[in-house]
């Protein structure tokens, strides 16, 4: 069964708005053992829409279209279907209902120009919209269906869950029932990720790579006769590649690191203060994107200055003299010093060169340390040397700086 | 003249990776004065391949295909290319000479499986790649061309710049010049943005809407039959609608909130330093994003804790007792503390409720205080309601900080 998914909306064409719907529906599909074999986009125009309809018609078995259901004139799905079809329009009730219903509650009503959306093409079948205004449809032309979506993410995702998924499925019996999951890894390059897992490939289960900036994900599908089938197929191959990748795989559940971190300071009581220099504050930002890190991240420094990390830090200026600011000796100092000041468990230290400017010969840039400090496990820290833009280099330094944590607390703190 | 993008991969189609090629080139082309009439994603299958280049050359004048051009069994481009055209291949000695060299600087010889990538279709042009190592091609076929580039970004984007532009450009002699323009606003929604301009459109310009979170992004292009003439055109056009969106412009050059607010303290010479509770130091990310900050930016003190608060930025434990942490008395305490710590000109306080938890009837999440301090303009303090998640309200929060100090600057510290 060969889908295609066309998107449509002048916006796209412009590149003004990304096209979120077809990478969120085609990830889904292909993971489910769906075959996506085309994606069409193209604008807001009537003789264009009938031919893409035409092409879609001559060459899928379904055919998802998104967008172009609204209230407006350069909405023009449902005269371009019509028009495609050679059928009218006729009031769909439903529809007609739900709308009036939907407008009450905020004290609307129903306007000529939405009229416009409940008038739906002879001989379809309505797909009731339970999450914004605009009702989608389906039909069948031939051998294929089409369903008709709004381009509004929130609207279209829910309705393909809804309607799309199970009528796909029942169009398919011999479909397997599948599991799906997301692997993270960290501290590997793509290339080495691959040659790790050589060989793990296996009948019903479905392996893609995705990096994501110095993360590798990895969108692990399994398929069985049973859910419980594909459910066993999973938790074996899981097992399989976290031996292979250890330590590397932070999550399998799609978790983002800073989340992974902050549940093991929770799940031990244990609390944590940072001491940043080139990061600027990126690692606190994403330690306090997790809700309720109030509990156990309890105060960041940005001591861009010397003076700062002296005066707020303690941090003696002899050392700073003697090893320059971004040095192992430093961080591992303002690791302690913020500890100490926030009355934390942990303390983490941050120095470095994010560029462009501020390299020498010695110390280029990309050269950051990060320190550690807790009473047990004393004084930590590390030297990098990363490569890229700033922006890049302050990321993948506060990556690191997680991992680190992650790391430290795996090896009981 | 019909322009159809073709992206290729299987990458794309199961959603792992995101068609960047797609959008860059799409809002290029289209703010340059090109139709893009249609865009079509499909995977590496040489069957869908063949086919999709039969349906583009029969609807488009010009197709420009991106991916496909590796070394690797998956890189089927040539070979569909020479099956849709009937036509054999044959080697390309400037495309070997140039990889042959490429490869020399950094060690390496021209091996087996690279050989595939120089051998092109016969009749085709070749177009050199000098940021990369995949050859691209261009070729005719009855009225439409087809543009064979690589799908690594960098490399698309400066063959379409090198290669593609100039030829479109020549092949539509009647194309006016044209001239490009990012205009972003800050503090107004869409539709008010929209209300505003009412009216402004006119000949030979062309005005885009792209929301970017709260920041309202205008593309705009003029369009002349010399450079001048859609220059002049530029200016009058920036000229009325500065008038109308007044200072919710805070670029027409396309810079980002913190630049443009970095840009001015520079300029100033004032030093900045900045005190968080729940934006957790996402302010101090933002602005260290600038290369050079540390001129400017002194310090910031993330004071996630009552604690933090009273004993690094010297707010009294009576104050916080008496109006709560999230308070106009507060953060403006947070702002002459921070100032005073760092020795900076100004000081930025921020404390508020980001979410999902610690919300009160009279404090609902959502609650910020943006609290400003220098000794020419005092003590400033704004309150807002934002609503979203934990993300958006720190964020939300932000960029409101980044446009008060925008704001304030703009009459005179």
């Amino acid at each position: 069964m060969k889908i295609e998914i066309l998107t449509t909306g002048d916006e796209l064409m412009s590149g003004l708005t990304r096209d979120g719907n077809f990478q969120w529906a085609g990830e889904m599909l292909t993971a489910l053992g769906f075959d996506v074999a085309y994606h069409t986009t193209v604008g807001d125009d009537m003789i264009t829409l009938k031919s893409v309809f035409n092409t879609a018609k001559n060459r899928a078995d379904a055919v998802i279209v998104t967008g172009g259901l609204g209230p407006t004139p350069d909405d023009l799905t449902i005269e371009a279907v019509s028009n495609f079809l050679d059928v009218g329009v006729e009031l769909n009730q439903p529809a007609l209902d739900m709308m009036t219903e939907r407008f009450r509650k905020i004290g609307r009503t129903v306007s000529e120009t939405n009229m416009k959306q409940v008038y739906l093409p002879k001989g379809s079948t309505v797909l009731l919209n339970k999450w914004g205004t605009a009702p989608g449809f389906s039909y069948e032309v031939e051998d294929t269906v089409f369903f008709f979506l709004p381009g509004v993410p929130k609207e279209f995702r829910a309705m393909m869950a809804e309607y799309v998924l199970p009528e796909l499925k029942k169009r398919n019996p011999q479909m397997k029932k599948s599991c799906m999951r997301l692997v993270k890894t960290f501290g590997l390059p793509e290339s080495e990720v691959a040659q790790k897992l050589e060989g793990v490939e296996r009948e019903g289960v479905k392996l893609g790579y995705r990096a994501h900036f110095r993360e590798i994900h990895l969108r692990v599908s399994s398929f069985g006769d049973t859910t419980s089938e594909a459910q066993k197929l999973m938790d074996e191959f899981l097992d399989e590649i976290s031996s292979k990748l250890g330590h590397h795989i932070f999550t399998t559940t799609g978790e983002m690191l800073e989340g992974v971190v902050c549940n093991m300071l929770k799940e031990r009581n244990i609390t944590l203060s940072t001491a940043e220099s080139c990061t600027g504050g990126l690692l606190s930002h994403r330690i306090t994107n997790i809700p309720g890190s109030s509990e156990y991240f309890l105060e960041g420094v940005i001591s861009y200055s010397n003076e700062a990390k002296s005066k707020i830090l303690g941090v003696p200026m002899a050392l700073i003299d003697s090893y320059g600011a971004v040095s192992a000796q430093v961080v591992e100092v303002m690791a302690k010093g913020v500890k100490e000041l926030a009355g934390s468990d942990i303390g983490i230290g941050i120095s470095g060169i994010a560029g462009p400017g501020g390299g020498t010969p010695e110390k280029p840039v990309g050269t950051v340390y990060i320190g550690w400090y807790s009473e047990t496990k004393g004084a930590i820290s590390h030297k990098f040397h990363f490569h890229g833009t700033r922006e890049e280099i302050k990321l993948v330094t506060v990556l690191n700086a997680l991992d680190m944590i992650r790391q430290t607390l795996l090896n009981n703190v």
